[in-house]
């Protein structure tokens, strides 16, 4: 067996079925090991940012994915989305192809080197972006692959592999049985402690509520969570972050209440977490959009139990490296059905949208995603927003039973929904993608529609066409010039690239009228036109207090 | 006066007319000061990469460049296009939209950061590929400006200055008369001496030759130089990195011979090089492609007198830290006449190519680029060639007088040449800017067309379509399914993104009828198609090399 072929072995074993990047001659050799075996497939991107982003996408719904640069100038390239995967807790494995390693050890200026060449530039430019780095040599392979995987799966952040390129046919002498991933710090000693400690506190509650972040989906807790709130029919809020992580209109899980995040939650939700005398917050991130812009919002600390893959917090006793997992199963077991003692819901649903009245009207922020929730969206879908107006409109809106929802809220990296669109298509082949995504952001990443032609992928792309980055407009600069940017010709770009079904609308009635054709099968944009200064409330209201904190 | 002036008195102090980038919320409130005034133009990118190589585009044109971006996202992005400019010595001023300074000194998890929050993760990533790098505080924006400045000045690289968002609008006391950017290490002292030195060893040569590089280029010695080649009227040749870096056609000096790069060189150079007595290389980079591979050309070294920003080399006396501007001005007084005593010159001129005998041919690397040389780029013409079939095509030609010659020998990323000349074109909008792009290249970067469009830019695109990565198929892997790309309708793209005029040839006949339409002003794509294993003799060699040096 050579190194190429062990590292496969590892691919496959970390059920990672297919390998993003674009090629370059440091990597070819590599390459080759993808494409003659057959069993993984190699999806050539257009560019790196772009398999950044379309690794990150897959990662989300396959749990893991893998990424193949070449030194330097496709590393490089990649930046931006592998930051983002670690922003966001997805486990994206770069391979880097290295020049040869006596070229790399003798310091010789080879193309794709700054010239004044030291063998750990790059691998440094990662360092501060990714869970663990390596280069591999003849020596260290063994225990530098069990090191920098083992890291990945248990922080579940990016890891950095250069493989020098003489390495890859080399002869090794050990097989996949000579190496073992374990996740590191899982201790399950104090689980039966920790369990009784939250029992307790959640018996005495008389209005406890669960609030559900990303991780749960990160760390792969949400059928453990879900059976928790089957089982103890508990309330429940999620974060921004963690929208639709867990069934919002289930029968199973009737008891979603709405989004909280402080200052931004949805409507009524504040005052209900402020009331509330035992809140367990599990998988939760704090950041300035997720946590409400730091807002003080008279929550008792003492009250707040949180589980975190760092650690559990109940009230002020901390236990840190305590397995999630274990703990939420036996919190399964142990937590009784909760009977919602005093706990008053003023909410009520939303009327549902009264197409006909408004069908000659055009789009507006107002009402649009509202009826994209109520007609667009279907159970099962795969909903991926682009963190602008798509995700600000999104976030407050109801959405059907077994969502994913793929977005950006922290580290909010314009053009990254398209890539990861494509992503999470290629991992789950047999779901609907809804992408909705802005003419300014698809500016950064529009050749990865190629790649939806090229393997019609059942993806819509909901083009909002409001004339620039409207973001940017509702934060600072409404009319300043370097917001505008130049109007393409969206529908015919698609065709040039491939995709042959294109849609558009200007008014509801437009939109409805379409409903069908949009719904159907198979790659397809629609584009939708916007007023360049309207936009969701939930955007201005976040847009406002950004604007805020950059002042101050 | 506020920081923000200030730093835009600094911009408009170093020559800078233009400034590239993306806006993102951490940089808005600047932008208000670059759009405010009017001295400056903002040209907004459709993304990051895309902005720092219009930027490197636009300093080679003119000197110095600056870019600015947003905080992670942004920076990031830009990482690959920062580092191709730190190769090839092309000072680009990088300004990081940072958030605010309260938050930078408490860790808070803002947007556009990693969560787990640390000041100075993003800058440790710049600091292998940037020259210097700073993040201003209130308390050192004068010293860190003069600092970081000065180096981009002196060594060419970019430099990296992180600007907190609050400090834009902060109240300062200095004026730009309270910094001074000065070049380091650049002792005048030691000229004369030097200066003799070589002037002894030249007038004892019967064979001298200058090889020229492209730091001439880089460090502003494209005068100094000419001025010394037309007073000795010596044989020059260039590397492939200096390619046309010297009028290769002018009759001031008409003493070209042609390319050296060891086993690159063109036809009949290596042995001239290899026969000479006294080799003075000027400005000249050892680099994998550049130096033929570092294959081992049988040049003495004891008759090598080398110029380099680094150092002066006399044989085997080494003189550091020689200011080379006043080095070239002492020469040029100093140096006799060349008046070639026993060299030989077998060169002739290549027969111009008979158009007619081919016309019904389909389009071939072989004759091609001759045809392109002889008819397609004129006097005082800005080309710029990709590092692919383009690059390798044209280095062997000989091009008229007074061309800029832009390419990345040594980063060699893939996707530079569109966005770079687009900065070229904006830079010295007089010029006819000529580019030369294969299918798999503009696929990385293509939506910077619709920037030329924008602008009505003065740039014709030639589109060699080759169905894939045609470079990589000369390495390794030549029909490995790796190397294919998706098919685009390239001049649909370019319609759907602005550009209007749209040609296409697919033999010789065809390019040539529409020559007149080719060559008229503004922006147009001519697509031309070859055959996919087609290569370039040059580039089929440079590929063999580096395919056996990937196995070694």
């Amino acid at each position: 067996m050579t190194l190429g072929d062990f590292i496969m072995e590892i691919v496959r074993e970390l059920n990672i079925r297919h390998m993003f990047g674009v090629p370059g001659d440091y990597n070819l050799r590599f390459l080759d090991y993808i494409v003659e075996k057959g069993e993984v497939d190699w999806i050539g991107n257009c560019n790196e940012l772009n398999a950044a982003y379309t690794a990150d996408g897959y990662a989300r719904e396959n749990g893991i994915a893998a990424l193949v640069t070449t030194h330097g100038v496709g590393e490089l390239s990649a930046a931006n989305g592998i930051a983002g995967a670690y922003a966001h807790n997805v486990p994206v494995m770069h391979i880097v192809g290295y020049p040869n390693s006596s070229l790399l050890e003798n310091d010789v200026p080879v193309h794709h080197t700054l010239g004044n060449y030291k063998k750990n530039n790059f691998l440094d430019s990662f360092s501060s972006i990714s869970g663990a780095e390596t280069i591999l040599t003849a020596h260290n392979y063994l225990p530098e692959l069990q090191r920098v995987i083992s890291n990945m799966l248990t922080t579940k952040k990016p890891c950095y592999i250069g493989l020098p390129t003489d390495l890859v046919d080399m002869e090794i002498s050990k097989t996949i049985s000579h190496i073992t991933f374990k996740r590191i710090n899982q201790d399950t000693y104090r689980v039966p402690e920790t369990t009784e400690a939250i029992v307790q506190r959640f018996k005495k509650a008389k209005r406890p509520i669960f609030i559900l972040g990303i991780n749960i989906a990160r760390f792969g807790w949400r059928e453990a969570v879900t059976k928790l709130l089957e089982k103890t029919q508990s309330k429940f809020v999620t974060t921004l972050m963690g929208k639709s992580i867990i069934n919002e209109t289930d029968i199973a899980t009737p008891n979603y209440l709405g989004i909280y995040a402080a200052g931004y939650s949805s409507e009524g939700i504040l005052e209900l977490v402020q009331n509330a005398d035992c809140i367990i917050s599990i998988g939760t991130t704090e950041t300035d959009m997720n946590s409400g812009g730091f807002i003080d919002t008279g929550i008792d600390c003492a009250n707040v139990i949180s589980i975190k893959p760092e650690g559990i917090k109940i009230g002020k006793e901390l236990y840190m490296d305590i397995s999630v997992e274990m703990l939420l199963e036996a919190l399964q077991l142990a937590l009784p059905k909760d009977l919602h003692r005093d706990f008053i819901f003023p909410l009520k649903p939303r009327d549902a949208i009264d197409v006909l009245s408004i069908s000659k009207k055009p789009l507006e922020h107002s009402y649009f995603w509202q009826l994209i929730a109520e007609r667009f969206i279907h159970e099962g879908d795969i909903v991926v927003a682009e963190a602008g107006t798509s995700l600000f409109g999104l976030l407050h809106q109801n959405l059907p039973t077994g969502i994913d929802f793929v977005s950006q809220i922290l580290w909010a990296s314009i053009g990254y929904t398209l890539p990861a669109a494509v992503g999470s298509a290629i991992a789950s082949p047999a779901r609907k993608v809804m992408l909705f995504i802005g003419d300014g952001s698809i500016q950064l990443t529009a050749q990865e529609l190629s790649l939806i032609a090229r393997h019609q992928l059942d993806i819509t792309i909901f083009l909002i066409n409001n004339d620039g980055y409207t973001i940017e407009r509702a934060i600072h600069g409404p009319e300043q010039p370097y917001n505008d940017i130049s109007m393409w010709k969206y529908l015919d770009l698609a065709n040039a690239l491939g995709i042959k079904k294109t849609l558009s609308a200007h008014t509801y009635g437009e939109l409805i009228t379409q409903e069908e054709q949009i719904l159907s099968k198979g790659p397809k944009m629609v584009e939708v036109f916007f007023d360049k200064l309207d936009y969701p409330p939930l955007l201005k209201q976040i847009s406002d207090q950004l604007e805020e904190a950059n002042r101050q």
